[in-house]
């Protein structure tokens, strides 16, 4: 059997090609908008989200056309968030995945309107004739649901809060069930719907929203923990750069092992819930792959 | 009979309220995020692409509420073109309609995230249970091409050439039919939509083409007409920033007598392009209202 990263990098090749395609019509009159969106879309990164959607297809015998494209529509919202996250007047980043970020090469102008057209182009992709018109309005509810204000964006509005107050327990869970858990909470429905599941009584749902819901938080508790003890080369971005600019972090809460132990008991929990069913190996491998990452 | 802006006064009025609803629900955790999308979003304007949509809808005898809520996501996409179009890295202006500008109140990072989220929640309104099913992949096609990388954004990219090099004729009028154009013509379209047309073949379809195109050229025109010669008090910026700026308009093409003139001759192929139809005289009076407003 595959381990989880070659699973990971299997799909990731699949998923890059689609991603390729279907950004190929941007062009012509405005190169630099086709250049500056490519270069963010394309530039390899996990593909956690178009997987998850994929292994969740995979696992319930759905159409896996679908999930692909609604895996990469999710993954097209994933990469503005991050090109706009990296803005000047908002985390001011100059190194993302170990390259210039998106306004370093082509300007804040570009970099703003390029997340703009990806945030756009994702909702395109998923109301395209590749999906069935009748799971169309169900992917977008999902989809905006999980991108918008009481999702992503509300998380990065209390992430901001967080950089200059001290969040309690509670506010930095509900910042990281919204700034990232929904995406990865949405890529795990999109997976479901492409099987046709889309009723939150159905007991394959609700183990969706579990299983997402502990990996995405066990995902943030490494991500903290990795900045403080992690290798600056693997994962691209300097080390301790948290403690440092005094943000609220679940390294605030707990010290590196008890936060190993939380992440390690998540994963147990992300494992259990969707044990009843079969071909649910590659989602177990994947929780228990993004534990022990290095990166 | 009510005059154009007696009409567009008393929808105005509706639609107002009925953005007003649409985005009540963000709030509590991000009372900054709340403010700031309803500061932008609900101050005033005229409102044309709600009406637009509300005008086709009872021309073609649709479903009113069904116009109203799509009607209510252009202007959401509108409103968030504005927003990111006034930002420092874009036009870095201070004033709109009179008022600062989103960045200026509440800051860049917090107006990046309106935007962001206004774009988002502009596809949560299009696909709620308020809408058919039947017609959401329709309303979120229509939606997301003309705010797209071939739509608005792509116009955006051409305005920004604009600013640095002079534009043909030609790239100036692909400029304008993408950058206000495509949301003019998505809204005359989301009416002929909530009446059900949705087939290019349909001579209904087609004449909401012909007079959106016609009228979206028009509006332009006069735009920069305004900007040479119009009352800085009634327009709300200062007369004459194109002319200064050196960025290519009509007038770099034309005298201001022959802008209207070109105006006119617009307005008068939008009128005939919806002759055949009964109740059509309330978009006839926007297009003349339009023609010869003064701000």
């Amino acid at each position: 059997m595959m381990t989880a990263e070659q699973m990971l990098i299997d799909d990731a090749a699949r998923i890059e090609a689609r991603l390729d395609f279907l950004t190929r019509h941007i062009d012509n009159d405005y190169p630099t908008l086709h250049e500056s969106i490519r270069y963010s879309l394309l530039s390899g990164g996990k593909r956690i989200r178009p997987f998850l959607a994929l292994a969740f297809c995979r696992m319930f015998d759905g159409d896996e056309a679908v999930a692909m494209d609604l895996g990469c529509a999710l993954e097209m919202i994933h990469t503005y968030s991050l090109i706009h996250d990296d803005l000047p007047c908002m985390d001011d980043d100059d190194l993302r995945r170990g390259k210039p970020t998106n306004h370093v090469v082509f300007g804040e102008a570009t970099a703003t309107l390029s997340g703009d057209a990806l945030l756009t182009e994702a909702f395109s992709v998923a109301s395209s004739d590749a999906i069935p018109n009748a799971l169309i309005p169900h992917a977008i509810r999902i989809l905006s649901k999980a991108a918008g204000a009481d999702g992503m964006i509300g998380g990065q509005m209390i992430d901001m809060r967080g950089e200059t107050e001290r969040l309690e327990f509670d506010t930095l869970l509900s910042m990281h069930a919204k700034k990232t858990g929904a995406l990865i909470r949405a890529a795990c429905l999109l997976g479901c719907l492409s099987a046709g599941i889309t009723s939150q009584d159905d007991i394959r749902y609700q183990a969706a929203v579990t299983y997402a819901d502990r990996i995405g938080l066990a995902f943030q508790v490494i991500d903290d923990r990795l900045d403080a003890i992690g290798d600056t080369d693997a994962i691209g971005k300097p080390v301790g750069s948290d403690a440092e600019s005094g943000k609220t972090t679940f390294l605030t809460f707990m010290n590196v092992d008890q936060a190993y132990d939380y992440a390690r008991d998540l994963t147990q929990l992300a494992v259990d819930a969707i044990a009843p069913f079969s071909n649910k190996e590659p989602l177990c491998a994947l929780a228990e792959y993004l534990l022990d990452r290095e990166k």
